[in-house]
């Protein structure tokens, strides 16, 4: 970003983004209606892009092959598309041994970064989730994207993508008129914000048709982002399976409260699987239908989001790319994260904490650090319950890829859960030590109203069904109490729905009470802290920082995965087929399966140097290879690095524990390097 | 099971059982018409069912109370029902922190024991399948009840449940006459074997209601079990949840075998969530709709099952119950797998070998080894393709409960893929070497039947489409090319469907060639060998067989988890809340995370013993407790184990690498009791 001449040619652009943002600044401090303003975020997007592509274009060309990488990967079956033998489901992938194995390496680094290290509280639930706890969570209504289709063979697209594409293939047509010319510009940054009208009228005005057959198409259409399903035999209880993990915390966030003994703050974590049935998936692991994530939800009081171990990280500096510099037209910078905090720019201690920790994670798991960056959203951008948003953002040959997003979703999630049943979704906390009398007086005397269930009339009429209906109504929040109570006094009947099926409560049933209580405690909804990890975006993008190949020799490919999520931790490789080797070969590998190393042997004819090349291409980190010398008292091995290819040579029965050591991270190599001899040889793979 | 007093009152059922399987046998030994057979064997059935039930009535009580055991369950929230502030959702559960933790615990368990001990290739593919792959594995066909639907309500019941509910009412009534309990008494064991009209026939003939409302029933309707979906937005793609996750093994076998080098045997697993949409879930985790399942497929050449590791296995005892002894109203037998083997009551050594491995691992995992027994197949009970099956059940208060199965499935499933696609999902090896020249001619000369796809005329023809229209033609089966030239030379044309499309393809795009060509290997279609774990069954049977009462007090329940799957391995607890102890607190919790010991740090007040009984109740094996004698030089602590409830003290800097070695199985109780000095104090919970 610091040479002058590619600075030079940025310039423009900055300054083009940073006038924009001025604009949008002015509109909102003037009050401008949101039409105006959305209209003004729009463009200013489109500014945004135009510079982000221009700076990925100057920037110095690395010689990165991405064919050849997705060669790699597809031929070590590191991941695949789905039943490719039925002609393959698009965004949809099966992950082979390799894959599978670093992911599930990857995984665990995670629990024990995250859940271990904060004893987090992780839980492991459902994914076919009832409609009423997504019509809740926002993701019925706002989940969704326009689609239109081809008329004759039914072929989709995405509205807003079909409108785009088509109006940019316009405006390249030179005897367009001028005039036609400044429409479509000043209709293209408006496209995001369009309602599904304003596309029908774009489609029909232009006369768009299907890019590939040319046939007409239909008007936009709804579609759900959800794959939706029936739950039970009945059909009754729609479902979907969900878009995300976090939903399942909520829902269980009185239980987790009581299991933590009533305290906040508090965690809880998730890794599983998630679906979003994407209309065009694409970009292999990027976006895709069907995706691990692993989530934690920080629960905690919202007036005290400090971070009792925030200190410690305060000098962690990251690349910071905030709204303002955005807007701006400026670069990230990098910044401390306890400046950023002290600042304002990040919004609070717990958030910041989680940043520099994500970070942490990631280079531990190879993501290149000079390729990271974490992006404030734009306030426009955020959900609208969120109040500070930063996106871990990986670079690839894709561009800039959203890998973890770190909210404060304030109490969003869990106002709309009690909203929806009835159940107060709060903690307590006592309530500050009292002054004077008087302040007790005011301070703790609360209204109560109940609906007081009664248990003779209930059982009576319901039966089977009396103990879930008691427990309904007595979750019932005011709101509902009231609307109940007008019922009764209406109609002489109110409804209650339980399991889905409907029940006439009469007058006999309920007691409604209003009364007044005093109470020492307050009762509050915690706001809720979310790093959200994509777990197939975090693996896309440490192969692309990994993906190497050795000086001199273009067909050797290779993988520099640290040793912590590796497939494999160490290669066993006899020198050659000589039987006196095997005995040496089966001795290596029960010992390193007896300290739990995963590893390979491999017996297969070919030059050492061939073999040594086929394990680097696994990311294999270690290899011992038993030779002629093993054979001789004391038995003796050698010990190569993949980085360096270098090789020390050591007493056979100590490798297993030196391996280990490597691998758990509690030796370097420069460590084995200092302590065993050198192995001079040069490798060759001819 | 040699209770004589017992075996007296269970003879007569056994003589009853056995005469029923003498029929059985006798009707095919005597090529008995398939429908005879069949209700001979439903009725073998529930005699053998009227046995056991026997069996599990007159057992010595066991003071086993379920119903303390899940209040302690959920409690402690190890599991309990998704999404109850909802209302709940029927066979769905959420596992909390405790529960979460120890299936995590177990899978990395079954990954050591299975996946790392035998070098397997885990994989992880899509849960979404499209409907093709489960109509060639049989379960779009195959996977279906019967229900019936209550015409007023729309409350579904299992067709067979209800038939043989209200058919056992009629035969309470006194006022039935005998001919028509005499009929109903004969209609009984049929109901296994019904079809749809047999069962629309007995609904009307006995003029069944709902035995909730009385209301008139529907027809018998087809069910399927699976979860309907689709995929992509054109809702052109039809698809089901996985109702397993070894279909996803199969359609990537000739990746896993080119990964594998070409070589077999070997074996591939996956660990994963798989959906059943039951009809009336019940019994908690037992039956689910929403489930976590561990699969192993162990290829191998068909004519080559023996095991390389069997022998060091052979003398393991099994309980074995035999197919044979179940027909002969007998019980199972105490059998080392090696004479089982040689025997052939159990089929091959490979078999023989997973069903020791699984035994040892469900021992270790805390399965009570007198609770496990393996049960055979009954011929007719074993899908139609498999040869051999073998369940690990354990004994529960819901009875003997499926937890492992173990199958032969022989070729099935690769070839019912191989049939649908036209990929050939086969191995090779190469031929026996050759006697004389005349084998050479017989052996290798084999006839081909190529479809040659011309890139020229295709490309031009389907473009961006012709890539994957080319691999599709060159994967035909010889019974697709013969039907394609068919279709070619009557219509001038033949359709391929890719990716859910239809392309006409036309004489000039396709060569047909047949030729002789001589080859050195045999292809042949592997044999698979599965053993199929349900996670959630396994830690119900776990929970079950390691919940307790403290002697003498019977509030004080608690789990005896093993360490290797124990939610948290450690406790840490101030004697009191004097805060000179928090600053060792502290520090042990500090050294517990790096030697990644989960564990749990209680300072919250309440007595050190009732401290103790909260961390029984979790099934914390070890609790380091800080005490006076703590802040003196040199600093110890003690450290108590849960089963015995002894404590010993040592030195603070040990205790962690203690716990550690404990915890990793790699020392025991009783050593670190003689190593150092115990420490006497009562517990008391007041």
């Amino acid at each position: 970003m610091s040479d002058p001449a590619i600075e030079a040619q940025l310039a423009p652009l900055r300054k083009s983004v940073k006038e924009q943002g001025d604009l949008v600044r002015k509109l909102k401090a003037d009050g401008a209606g949101d039409i105006d303003v959305q209209r003004a975020v729009a463009e200013l997007k489109h500014r945004k892009k135009a510079l982000e592509d221009k700076e990925l274009a100057l920037a110095p060309k690395d010689d990165f092959d991405r064919i050849k990488m997705e060669d790699l990967l597809k031929q070590k079956f590191f991941f695949d598309q789905s039943f490719a033998i039925y002609g393959g489901i698009n965004g949809l992938y099966d992950f082979g041994p390799m894959g599978c194995a670093m992911k599930s390496n990857l995984l665990q680094a995670w629990r024990k970064h995250f859940i271990l290290e904060e004893q987090m509280l992780e839980v492991d639930t459902a994914m076919l989730t009832p409609e009423p706890v997504l019509k809740a969570s926002g993701h019925v209504d706002r989940f969704q994207d326009y689609m239109v289709k081809d008329l004759k063979n039914g072929e989709c697209f995405r509205a807003d993508h079909l409108i785009e594409a088509t109006l940019e293939k316009l405006l390249e047509d030179k005897k367009l008129p001028d005039e036609k010319k400044e429409e479509i510009r000043a209709l293209l940054p408006t496209i995001d914000g369009m309602s599904k009208e304003d596309m029908g009228e774009t489609l029909k005005k232009y006369n768009m048709k299907s890019p590939v057959t040319g046939n007409d198409l239909t008007e936009p259409l709804d579609f759900n982002l959800m794959f939706a399903t029936s739950i039970g035999p009945t059909g009754q209880i729609k479902g979907f399976l969900r878009p995300e993990t976090a939903q399942g915390i909520f829902v269980n966030f009185k239980r987790l409260l009581e299991f933590n003994q009533g305290k906040l703050p508090f965690a809880a974590a998730q890794i599983g699987n998630s679906f979003r049935n994407e209309i065009s998936p694409r970009s292999g692991l990027i976006r895709v239908r069907e995706f691990t994530m692993a989530e934690i939800e920080h629960f905690c009081d919202p007036n005290m989001k400090e971070h009792p171990k925030f200190a410690g990280l305060a000098d962690t500096e990251l690349m910071l790319y905030s709204a303002c510099n955005q807007m701006d037209g400026k670069p990230p910078e990098k910044v401390k994260i306890g400046e950023a905090v002290k600042s304002k720019l990040v919004a609070n201690e717990t958030l910041g904490y989680f940043m520099a920790r994500i970070q942490m994670f990631m280079v531990k798991m190879g993501v290149d650090p000079t390729r990271l960056r974490f992006r404030q959203h734009l306030s426009n951008e955020m959900a609208h319950y969120a109040c500070d948003c930063w996106d871990a953002e990986c670079k690839t040959s894709y561009g800039w890829v959203e890998c973890v997003g770190c909210a404060d979703r304030s109490c969003y999630d869990l106002n709309q859960h009690t909203k929806a049943t009835g159940v107060r979704l709060s903690a307590e906390k006592p309530l500050p030590a009292p002054i004077s009398l008087l302040c007790i007086l005011i301070f703790s005397t609360i209204d109560v109203t109940e609906c007081a269930p009664q248990k003779g009339p209930l059982g009576k009429t319901f039966k089977q069904n009396a103990k879930s209906i008691t427990e309904r109504l007595a979750g019932l929040s005011l709101e509902d109490i009231n609307t109940f109570e007008q019922s009764l006094n209406d109609k002489g009947s109110a409804d209650v729905v339980v399991n889905g099926e409907s029940f006439a409560i009469t007058k006999d049933m309920v007691q409604i009470k209003r009364f007044q209580k005093t109470v020492h405690v307050e009762e509050f909804v915690p706001s809720v802290i979310e790093p959200s990890f994509g777990i197939g975006r975090i693996m896309y993008s440490i192969f692309e920082h990994n993906f190497k190949v050795r000086e001199g020799d273009e067909q050797r490919t290779y993988l520099s995965l640290p040793a912590v999520i590796a497939p494999y931790k160490c290669s066993v490789l006899p020198l050659s087929a000589n039987p006196e080797f095997n005995v040496l070969v089966q001795k290596l590998s029960s010992a390193l399966t007896s300290v739990d190393i995963s590893h390979k042997v491999d017996t297969s004819s070919g030059s050492i140097g061939r073999r040594y090349a086929r394990t680097d291409q696994i990311a294999i980190p270690y290899g011992i290879t038993v030779d002629f010398d093993s054979l001789k008292e004391p038995q003796t091995a050698t010990l190569r690095e993949r980085e360096t290819m270098k090789q020390i040579r050591a007493p056979i029965a100590e490798l297993p524990g030196v391996v280990k050591n490597l691998a758990d991270g509690r030796c370097t190599w420069e460590d084995v390097l200092a302590k065993y001899p050198l192995f001079e040889q040069q490798e060759s793979t001819k």
